[in-house]
């Protein structure tokens, strides 16, 4: 139940396909189970600041087991979860991390992808994971 | 004046049975005198992030000498705390984190509970508490 | 193949039962295959100082597949990997940390033990992986 | 004078290949003339913790245009450079790190390969250079 290489790299490709569709330059990152990185690509051009956030946002989204965003809803000023991106050493808590799920709904790793809009970041979150 | 061992793990498990009343899956941590850790527990299948919110959770209730959420209502923008969670290598400010007094109402330590809604960690946090 | 905090609790009680018998005071954690800590616990009287290295034996020997100390012994002045301790936030790199194997030899996790000497830490570590 | 992506994957493939050839579970990371990472793989079953220090060593190549391991000889005690790697983060100076140069010789970046024997680390990542 943990994602394997290939899994990661087909998850990227895909993702980085729906990026140059798209006309955007991504940071993408894949961990595991265990929230520790498997695969990773900076497309030529792309936000150097995006790396880490990519990478945040596929922890934030396997250390919760949601998309990054919905931590994000909560977290604003006022709300449940107010500054939580101060915990484990830095979340991110906008679009762009989601969950990776095998075909029996476990959750098996996660994606993230930073580097244009929110909304694009997590369209092309969305494609990687249509790659499992 | 400082929490025992057999006291943090007597809190431990009953704020594990009430977690398991409401059917949710905490990390639970238990702090001292110090605001260092005493013990800690991640019920299987709960959320990997929490264990350092838990703790968080835990120091702040400490470092304060109050629940955590009351921090959190002084932190919010214009507040008079705002975002005090950049203290101390990262506060939690939200519900979850409570202190716990003996019986001559000496602080002892604080237990921070993470893993669900505030409302539930508070919940479960505050079942601990009633093991002293 | 993952622990499970029963498992981890198990393993716990083992440890401390030993550190008890060889009169010491142990700071005990445990990880998971993930290399994030499930459960913690610091004997009381035992050096605050220690809780850290625990979970960081812990973590190095689930980090490398290997006890702690092999680490050490590859890492001194001259050493192959020496000063690698600089890597994962901080490695601890003497013994007290020993991997944890299911009955089918799958690495599940790790224990991490510091309180004492090194010789008496990997002591209550191996007594520890006996719970298994 | 920067690598791009597409030869960053190809040194990685060529050095995966060397490690499948030499049997061996590698973490295999390629930064960019600015020491950004620019793709990253770890293989499975390859160690947790070798994530880190495969960084860590394409950045110490590249931060000083040198193998890691030429780092190291002058980094042990009484050496010229003795503990540098307490600078930028964490350095790694054993070997497994090597600078990338294109045909004029200009350095466009550096692999980190961590995983194995640090000979083997080194052959694997001489290996993904000679992909450019």
């Amino acid at each position: 139940m943990n994602i394997t290489l290939k899994q990661a790299q087909a998850i990227i490709e895909k993702a980085k396909a729906k990026a140059l569709e798209i006309d955007t330059k991504m940071n993408i990152s894949v961990v595991d189970a265990g929230a520790n990185q498997v695969a990773f690509v900076r497309m030529d051009g792309a936000w150097l600041g995006s790396a880490d956030i990519a990478l945040k946002k596929a922890k934030t989204a396997r250390f919760f087991d949601m998309p990054s965003g919905e931590i994000g809803k909560l977290a604003q000023p006022g709300g449940s979860l107010y500054n939580i991106e101060h915990s484990n050493g830095g979340l991110i808590s906008f679009p762009g991390g989601i969950p990776l799920k095998n075909k029996d709904g476990d959750i098996i790793g996660a994606i993230g992808v930073s580097g244009s809009s929110v909304e694009n970041d997590h369209t092309v979150a969305k494609a990687g994971t249509e790659a499992l």
